[in-house]
């Protein structure tokens, strides 16, 4: 291969960028050559064909089939492009399905519906030539003041872990690559400012930010990774071979590609000033590791190849990029196939996908406060209030196609359905009278219309007022990627509209559909508060109807609180995952408890956890049982998420005082009981030591099961023994907490 | 010595305690056993005996001789203790001079002053028998929600490291040993909260929070050391040999003596969880480094006696640190003193006392806006409103004898001159009319008086709203050790009167008296704004006349910012310290960007800094030359503090976009220009290398002139040569950037 040959397939190609901007920067950083120019001699990566602009995907299939055909018989190697695309909430691509956002999969605290929905995803992907997705995103929640908190899944690495692998796993079963990103670090940038500076040490790096990210290469076997924009201490992941490499492959043995988070080679000079040149960005990003760059080839191109000319790099480390990539396009089929028949249709949002973004909508809602008034009992007249009651856009996340590209061309349909709640309420319940104020829009200050809606409750036997976030991007919306905040109230006046409904006296169910926790303990803990509460991470083209099945009865309530509900933004940063005194202390006046912890969220009906057994002891590094029982206290069927917590009473370093070990999600009947076993490997509660090495270490371990992280209502107590054991290769994957079983008793 | 003559030199005992709470948990940690029995075998320290309880100390200094005669003759071994004291605002005794708070010293960017004040603390110590003072604090200011944030001096570790020193030299002048605190980390916990983790990299502790303490111990000769209690990355400072043993002693070469926070070794257990048991605390800090137990010897009494019968503990871990102790107290010349005549006077409060408190008081007092109200021009009538005006105890910091002591024995006099800010006000304009009406409390939801203040404020001429904080400790104020906030808003309805007194239309000065600096963007920018804002960190007992002279006219004011005057709670952390990220960006749309930024202060002239001019280049490790014409534009004689400040254009890490480099009060009568000649060690860009290693880079660097951080006025380049320079022993000390002139022109 030339020079040009090789460093043609560690860049990629954005055709329709500048039309719009859906990224930052874009125009500044629109790549400056014409796309002819850029692929004479091939090309890594197509970048978001599909996801750029409201495209017809059988259309531009057509398009991509000939373009490929074209890199295979007029480029002088004749290999094809792989196809990248965005895919975190279903395909980026029009008419594609959208499904809930990341933070509504840890609500669900069920893999298995993660793992078929991004086997549908990927199911589409492929019948339209997409081979690599960019999700999932494995970022840790650590501040819920970052914007892109509703791309994250939880608050707990190993929710997110589980959950991430899961959606790994099932997207990568169709042939379609995962992309982990973003590693490392983002999510724990100063102030939940977006691309601020980490301030972490390489403990808490290890043991909370990395473990989701191991477990998915190591478990998931994932194929991509994307790094991080972050800093950590000073040091630009993009340009941390301590990362990239040595941890990544060297550790992990990861032999997948590494792909650039979009413009974040260039960011080296431009925003971190750690390279004083476009080529010394490559030179830095590829030594580090990362093999191809992205959305476009720019210091990946003349700047690498004038590198390469004068010597300025070593050429293995290019070659060593170029294996890469050719090896995914090998490993893809990408070299023997021929692009004969582009598809002449494609699965976009066909009745599986429907029903699995329904199943994942429905368990993941979660119902934060209740005074009897749920479920409805058949209301004459129903108000529902609020900007988001009759918003499709305020049920998608900001990397939907909607809300990231749509959102650029007003008076294009979305093209698929998405029903709004006003619509499914109305579905819902036919026999009652639904009236619709908006009162107020999600953001401005504009109080007017707060009175027709106060007037409208009056009216009514409930109001249902659905307020919460917009999605969108850099400004355009309250949350998602830039969209970063000082205060973590409602934005807008929507907290005035909730409370001047609440006043009328009519009870009010409020629905939240946020992509961040928000501070609402007012709206959960001081007088005149609402009837019920209902929190909704963005549910996704089926989140409307999932909502009123929920409202009405039809189904009941089992999302259960994936991350903190936080004080305010005043105390943040918070994490469920503290050691003693990063909580409420003696020592300080200023509380960090949240007002609803990790965990935590109500149903229909009631569970009970007793009888927690455990072994009495275990060897460091081997594995324990912890069976409890737990029973449906009520009189409706219902789903408990069972959560095992643990707590190491005393180690060499500070350890959170709750940790999750485990979770189940389980049916049960009103009425029945059932023994959960948790197979617990004791290197859940392994840890970076003092000489940083990951151990477990022997001693006293307290083991409960609560309804959150914060109760224990079933507890048990494990000693560790024997020697310090170092985690190695041979040990069990921690994905593995195998729930045995969920035995029905009697 | 017998194993208990060796452990009784390694603690405290605190007489007084459990009369009164003055230390967190005092009454749960404090002696289980009686002082007859804890000084059978000697004692190490004497904790506190003049600064627990309001004692006259001419009396106590009777029975303290009376205490060290008996230890003399009546232990076998006839070793005196050594007593020690807070000393941070002045010695915490009764009747003792109280100075502004360190917050105020950093506004004075003046360690002459610094210095002396020290002297004069020292002195008064010294005739005391005191031997040893718990000062000062050297954690750079990293969260404005953090209650300690009135004992530190500034955000920048320059600021700090420099004034911090000059007090250590002011004070060992004395022949009374400083104490540096709390090493290391204290201040930078998560989200404010006192005692919370601490989330840094070892590159930001090495280049942030460790130079100060680095600066006291190098070149202030600093003979004390406190442990934080800190935990970093889960690592609590107080079992970490890595910073109390290998860089302290190892690289710093300090050879006296770490003593612990109070409470601090127990906390490993209690607090920490890293050690089971009080004698497993007791290895792990003695083994640390931890040399003496303080307030009282708990761990490092019977469970360490147990430890080194059971052979637990190396018996020359144990010897290393009575032999530390003892050094310490032959060299402070206890071995050899008979204590045959206590002192019958003591110099507690002189004129050289009020003279150096005055002048620190005024050169601390920052003018954050005027709108050509001040000075005042002999107003008629003039209304002084506020909870804060007529306070004494709004002078005073948290560690003042008064806030910290005499609050617990209400009806106890000062014992000292402090007028208050309506006292000074009648003594400064005797010709004018004034009004008092607090308003309201500086806590607390009453508003029941602010009518009644803007009724005072209609009829004035001028209006003077002083408000603020009450320093206090673990719930008892608004500010100060324990008194963590989520909000930024000035405590209570304060807000709400300053607002209203300013609806009357009468000018306002607003004079706030605080311990850390509040979110006051209202007061600063927003119409209806005061005429004029004035910041004062508690300046003590003189520090009152000192407002009412710069009020009037009779003096000027020079103090500049010596932090960031914030946003708002929910946008920290934030430092002017911040790389390109850590700051607004077109990535976020949280604005980060202070109301005020670093530096700024107004006076009532004006101060041009021109034609910057650096030596072109210098080799990497090298000294270069900075001069910068400095003129009084005004026509008001003045001191200007003249700040140069530096960016290191491209790093192999990410560098700050601002960095004080040096800086220099100089005084300019009206119409005067003069020449500031900055030498300026390279090494003072020094940073922690990607290997770990402290190095200069070759490369280009900014400098600029301005009134603040965010402002260039004045700008040159310069460009280091030559080599990585990695810093050593032989490199010039950081803490001499000297000015080497102030050369008067013309």
């Amino acid at each position: 291969m030339t020079p040009e040959e090789k460093v043609a397939q560690l860049g990629g190609y954005w055709i329709d960028q500048g039309d719009e901007v859906v990224a930052p920067m874009a125009d500044e950083l629109g790549s400056s050559t014409a796309y002819e120019e850029a692929s004479r001699h091939g090309i890594g990566h197509l970048t978001r064909v599909y996801g750029t602009r409201p495209v017809d995907p059988i259309a531009r299939a057509e398009w991509l089939w000939g373009e490929q055909r074209r890199l295979r018989g007029q480029t002088r190697l004749g290999i094809p492009a792989i196809v990248h695309e965005e895919c975190l909430t279903g395909l980026a691509a029009w008419k594609a399905a959208t499904y809930p956002t990341p933070l509504a999969w840890g609500a669900s605290f069920d893999p298995e519906a993660v793992h078929e929905m991004a086997r549908l995803i990927g199911g589409t992907m492929r019948e339209l030539g997409i081979h690599q997705g960019l999700a999932p995103v494995l970022d840790v929640i650590r501040d819920p003041r970052w914007g892109r908190v509703d791309e994250c899944i939880a608050e707990d690495p190993y929710v997110v872990g589980t959950i991430g692998t899961a959606y790994v796993r099932g997207l990568q079963e169709t042939g379609v690559d995962a992309t982990l990103k973003h590693f490392v670090g983002y999510s724990a940038s100063r102030a939940g400012r977006n691309h601020a500076p980490v301030s972490a040490g390489p403990r808490e790096i290890a043991d909370v930010l990395l473990p989701p990210f191991e477990m998915a290469v190591r478990d998931g076997g994932a194929r991509s990774v994307m790094n991080s924009y972050a800093e950590i201490d000073g040091m630009p992941v993009a340009a941390s071979a301590e990362h990239l490499t040595d941890l990544l492959r060297g550790q992990w043995g990861f032999d997948g590609v590494v792909v650039a988070d979009y413009f974040s080679v260039l960011f080296l000079q431009t925003m971190h000033a750690v390279a004083a040149s476009p080529a010394e960005a490559a030179r830095l990003a590829l030594t580090a590791g990362i093999d191809v760059e992205l959305p476009n080839a720019e210091a990946y191109a003349e700047p690498l190849l004038e590198l390469m000319r004068t010597g300025g790099i070593d050429e293995a480390i290019v070659d060593r990029a170029v294996a890469r990539v050719l090896a995914q396009k090998e490993r893809l089929g990408l070299l023997d196939e021929t692009f004969d028949a582009a598809p002449r249709s494609a699965d976009l949002d066909g009745p599986a996908h429907r029903a699995a973004a329904r199943r994942l909508a429905e368990e993941s809602v979660v119902l934060l406060s209740n005074d009897g008034v749920l479920p409805l009992r058949s209301p004459q007249r129903i108000a529902a209030i609020g900007p988001n009651a009759a918003s499709a856009e305020a049920l998608m996340g900001c990397y939907s196609f909607a809300n990231h590209v749509l959102a650029h061309h007003p008076g294009v349909e979305f093209g698929f359905e998405i029903p709004t709640v006003l619509d499914a309420l109305r579905s819902e319940f036919p026999q009652s009278e639904i009236v619709h104020a908006e009162g107020c829009d999600v953001e401005g200050e504009d109080r007017s219309r707060i009175p027709d809606a106060v007037a409208a409750a009056s009216d009514a036997d409930v109001a249902v007022v659905v307020v919460g976030d917009r999605a969108g991007l850099f400004g355009r919306g309250t949350v998602g990627e830039g969209n970063d905040v000082e205060s973590l109230e409602l934005p807008g006046v929507q907290r005035e509209l909730v409370q001047a409904v609440t006043a009328t006296g009519t009870p009010v169910v409020l629905v939240l559909l946020t992509g961040r926790p928000y501070a609402i303990d007012w709206a959960l803990d001081a007088p005149g508060a609402p009837a019920a509460v209902v929190q909704s991470f963005f549910p996704g083209e089926e989140g409307a109807p999932a909502l009123a099945s929920l409202l009405s009865g039809a189904s009941v309530p089992s999302g259960r609180l994936p991350v903190s509900l936080p004080r305010s933004a005043g105390s943040q940063p918070y994490s469920y995952l503290h050691p003693i005194l990063g909580g409420p202390s003696e020592v300080t006046s200023a509380s960090s408890a949240p007002v609803r912890p990790f965990g935590f969220g109500l149903s229909y009906t009631t569970f009970s956890h007793t009888d927690l057994r455990v072994d009495g002891a275990a060897q460091a590094g081997d594995s324990f049982r912890a069976t409890v029982r737990v029973r449906n206290d009520g009189e409706r069927d219902g789903t408990d998420v069972v959560q095992l917590y643990a707590r190491d009473v005393s180690a060499s370093v500070t350890r959170p005082v709750a940790q999750l070990l485990g979770y189940a999600r389980v049916d049960l009947p009103a009425g029945a009981e059932r023994d959960v076993v948790f197979d617990v490997p004791s290197t859940r509660l392994a840890f970076t030591s003092r000489a940083g090495t990951r151990i477990v270490e022997p001693g006293t371990v307290e083991l409960w099961v609560g309804p959150s992280c914060a109760e224990r209502e079933a507890s048990a107590v494990i000693e560790l023994t024997g020697d310090v054991h170092v985690v190695g290769s041979a040990d069990r994957r921690v994905t593995d907490v195998a729930v045995l079983a969920a035995v029905p008793i009697g």
